[in-house]
């Protein structure tokens, strides 16, 4: 199992194919799972461990992917601070009442993870008896800034105006709700493992509006104590985030693993950028996958030709799976990485 | 005139301060854009060549700002072509006719600029009137990829699925559709310099959803000739786009004399990637001006710092000013840009 050649180029050691897992590969695409979420909403998948068990399962049953991510969200670790969360059709994650002055941050509970979050706990330890060391199972959680900027804004925002005015007009009270997050972040990843995970990814959805300035003084601090947590149990860390490639050598700084890359820089160039002792996840376009046959071929060639077989690459989506999908190119695309370089053919 | 400090810094001569202009300095913040706003819809003010003039000088009477953009949208130049574009309040433009076929491609005419688009020809001569010299004009135009997303899409979209769809489907029609648009839009903005602009901006606001090997393969020899036909006017030419920190040794490919940079990198880190002979424009977070005075001072700073006075910088946000923007903090931004390693004070 420790030897599966996910958690192997992880830790950058040479693997026999280039592992390949993607990013929402439990989702709509899949008619699975769209059965299940016919019948339960998003919380309720999140909050019954069975059924998170069943979707986290779906993947790793219909395609050859090397590994499984345990199906939650980012969100829900927010109800138990004292957040309201819903997840509305057609809108996303709402939050009735969002942080919203210094008093907001203060009244923010810290539970610990296995009051706020036990389903999913118990999840992780049903995936791994299902799964039988078939594959590692990665466990997740937010970044504290993507969690700072949804508790304020109250949901998605286009511009993050609410957050950064926080963060530039109330600087105590921001760093004391970062301070928070980062703690609960950082103990509920040790917990997954302790449940476990095998390895982790850390979404810093929304570090991509910020200037590197801003990450530097109001952010890095924070994302560095929740990685360093999550990197005391011994396992790789993934540290994922659009949008960040003018400020990649601050990326370096948050000490991952692993760094999950998002389609828009060329992989050679970022691995350049960010050194040779970090592995690299990525980075094909997902859009992408909704393209014929030959043009998906084109762009994996892209990516694995810019790696040239180097140790430590994880081959990824630069970002989720998109709803739209035709499962049968996720599993060309699986199984096309596995042979690329090995003198098989697999051209679907 | 020609001795401006703004066309001085887009050829990268030396400057007594740093010229500073705002991308959306007329818009919704300054109540006198709002007036006229609240009695003429968005396509009226463009196409009313005296409201267009009347929009374009307000900034440039209330701040010191050392150029002015002549008030007009990137879209426009659709309605030509043939394809029925509105601004829908609180939603954008929408096009009820978008591109969806290779038919709908070859369908698209390509009138002349004083047939398409007189009205910004006729506004153009009115400001360069009205300016009497005071400061420098710039016009501007979408380049290719921008203005082909917004037709195929019919509007703004997230995730630009059709458009990527449709270039990765239909690589035929997608080179017409880019040819077309190259030709229309290097003549529009000919005219524009014809008519009395003495700059020309680009705005790629899209481009930074593409990888770079599609952008290199699908895009820019089309935002190549776009530059070059503006370029052979003699006026100096910007490209702007945000999210584009990953790829900006293809953006040094297009051509431009001045690259317009978004905030998510360091002025300093990008000029050295781009290279020495191309000026930079930016790249303040336009969500800092919300912030205390003291923390855009910080902003502000800390981009002047990174130049170090290096010739060929002109100071602006990394994009639009935001509706909610205070217009006080403009006119500081504007005056503490001006006495910035003056020795002279100016802090609001």
């Amino acid at each position: 199992m420790r030897s599966s050649r996910f958690l192997m180029a992880c830790r950058r050691e040479p693997v026999d194919v280039t592992p390949v897992w993607l990013m929402r590969q439990a989702g709509r695409y899949m008619p699975e799972y769209r059965t299940i979420r016919a019948r339960h909403s998003m919380l309720d998948a999140i909050r019954t461990p069975e059924l998170a068990c069943e979707i986290t399962l779906q993947p790793v049953n219909v395609f050859a992917v090397d590994a499984a991510i345990i199906f939650a969200d980012i969100l829900p670790i927010l109800i138990g601070m004292g957040l309201d969360l819903d997840f509305v059709k057609g809108e996303g994650p709402a939050i009735s009442n969002p942080v919203r002055s210094p008093a907001d941050v203060d009244a923010l509970r810290m539970p610990p993870t296995e009051e706020n979050l036990p389903y999913t706990l118990e999840a992780i330890r049903l995936v791994r008896r299902e799964l039988d060391g078939r594959v590692p199972l990665i466990g997740f959680a937010g970044a504290p800034f993507t969690l700072a900027s949804y508790a304020i804004e109250g949901g998605g925002s286009k511009h993050h105006v609410r957050t950064k005015s926080f963060m530039h007009a109330e600087p105590d009270a921001w760093h004391r709700l970062m301070d928070k997050l980062a703690t609960v972040l950082g103990e509920y990843l040790v917990a997954q493992v302790q449940a476990g995970a095998q390895a982790l990814q850390v979404f810093d959805s929304w570090a991509g509006v910020l200037s590197p300035a801003d990450y530097r003084a109001f952010v890095l601090p924070y994302t560095q104590h929740v990685i360093e947590r999550a990197r005391s149990t011994g396992v790789p860390v993934i540290y994922f985030g659009t949008d960040l490639n003018g400020m990649l050598p601050l990326v370096r700084k948050t000490g991952a693993d692993v760094f999950g890359l998002d389609w828009r820089i060329g992989i050679d160039d970022a691995w350049h950028q960010l050194g040779e002792d970090i592995a690299i996840q990525g980075n094909l376009d997902p859009v992408t996958l909704l393209a014929p046959w030959p043009e998906i071929r084109r762009g994996i060639d892209d990516v694995l030709m810019r790696v040239a077989g180097r140790p430590g690459h994880i081959f990824n989506l630069g970002h989720g799976i998109l709803p739209e999908t035709p499962v049968d190119n996720v599993r060309r695309l699986v199984d096309y990485v596995h042979t690329w370089g090995t003198g098989e053919k697999s051209d679907g």
